[in-house]
């Protein structure tokens, strides 16, 4: 139930920052629209299809459809004061990121798949929404680049599908795993860790 | 019968569009033709995966791949009077979006989907080709940024699910909605109507 | 067992040649990873799910994740030592190509699909991985803009499926169309074949 309801947040939030993506490219209203579904859904859409498991979120419960692209949309009459609430939204994020992590931890647990298909499958369903997104905007996916973000996803997973196989209780594990997940992220964020980068410019061919 | 003529039609349309396209970034053969299938047939494949839909209609039918990639590569002969059938074209492409848009509908109630995802795969099969062709392309989606395209795809498909919900005759809503849909985007394109656009450049953080 | 063996060193080379092309955009470790596993194992990931073939070989072989993934990582140690060795990962690569197309078109065949789409199966299976390489690095894809690639996949491949189809012995013709294949993608390397590109210029409207 409070999975489900943090779940609703989730793809609402991050619907509506990728409606600002799609702002600072100047996308018109459609665009806007389907950058915010696609984003906020992307992620369970892929490990789904890559994992043969359907019907889709989204397929069977559409709503999920109009929710996204409405918060999108919605998002165009609140633009002016989103900046004001940017560090709500980076929180929002964070949650939305362990949530999903959680989610897709379980599908993959559900199918019988294998520890590092789990793991695997909470960071695909947590990160590929934002990948997709960066993709449509014509930019090198910001996962890629920056900051801890699938690590975050790698750390949940690993710490969910540890404590359920050590035998505790479910509803301590999935909190568990999502506090110590989304402590990870912020603390990142307002400490600015970061991954160590690998710059190669050996071009010498 | 009418409607796969069109099918055929409208894959060659698209594939020499996107041969075009192909062009312009100095893609060499292979380019042109992976990109003229891709783009011809990428919006009703992606579709399929996403519904879980088997066999892809290139699978089945292999000749579509050799028809789009052939186009695309005959295109590359045609091309120094493609700009004279520029409005050719652009009819042909509005032609393959509400053609693309009711097969698209179709596949959705085949699999008794309810009505929004219905729209939703008639819109995916109608625009998913050419967002595919612009990120191979390292271009932001056209269809992200401007005119009237997604936006025909969903009225004309509402108004093809509206019509047989109300018990019209197949032939007619099918008829109808494709005409309603072809005149919206010819006027779109003839009056340059456009959606209006998200201007975000609140990069205050 | 000996394809295998070739499996497994191509699925290391791709994900290293990756791992430099991650480094040449200074992407994080997250990120060299993450290109590295999606570079080596996206053919075949792309290729199953357009099939609806699953599980996926990396959900069966959770391994190959762990393999290409720490592959990637481990080049960010030897990566000072990579120019020095830049044609033999040319060559790993040419065998990765024909290897990947071979395994593509088996399993095409096992599926009893028709020719056309057996060879497009190894064109898919060998060449895939690279597009979404370029495309998460924000490139107009390689593949289609210069050199044999795609098309020694093509011939690689309809030599596999000819030899078969003419009652051959099959690790005679295992053998003869990876040969072939190697030998001219390494010719084309050599000699600087090209496939002839297409410019169109052409913005008269």
């Amino acid at each position: 139930m409070l999975l489900h309801t943090l779940y609703l947040v989730a793809i609402v939030a991050e619907a509506m920052t990728a409606a600002l993506a799609a702002g600072r490219r100047s996308m018109d209203w459609v665009g806007v629209c389907l950058l915010g579904a696609v984003t906020a859904l992307g992620g369970g859409s892929v490990r789904d299809v890559l994992f043969g498991h359907h019907p889709l979120s989204w397929v069977s419960h559409p709503e999920y459809l109009v929710i996204t692209a409405g918060a999108a949309l919605m998002t165009i009459a609140v633009a002016r004061i989103m900046h004001r609430l940017r560090s709500v939204f980076l929180v929002l994020d964070a949650i939305g990121l362990v949530v999903f992590t959680v989610i897709g931890c379980n599908v993959a647990l559900d199918l019988g798949l294998p520890t590092v298909d789990v793991i695997v499958s909470g960071m695909i369903t947590g990160c590929v929404g934002g990948v997709l997104r960066d993709v449509l905007c014509n930019d090198v996916p910001l996962l890629f680049r920056s900051e801890l973000y699938a690590s975050v996803s790698v750390v949940a997973g690993g710490l969910y599908v540890g404590g359920l196989s050590a035998g505790l209780p479910h509803d301590l594990v999935t909190a568990g795993a999502m506090a110590a997940g989304l402590v990870l992220r912020l603390l990142a964020i307002v400490r600015g860790w970061n991954m160590p980068k690998f710059v190669y410019a050996e071009d010498l061919h």
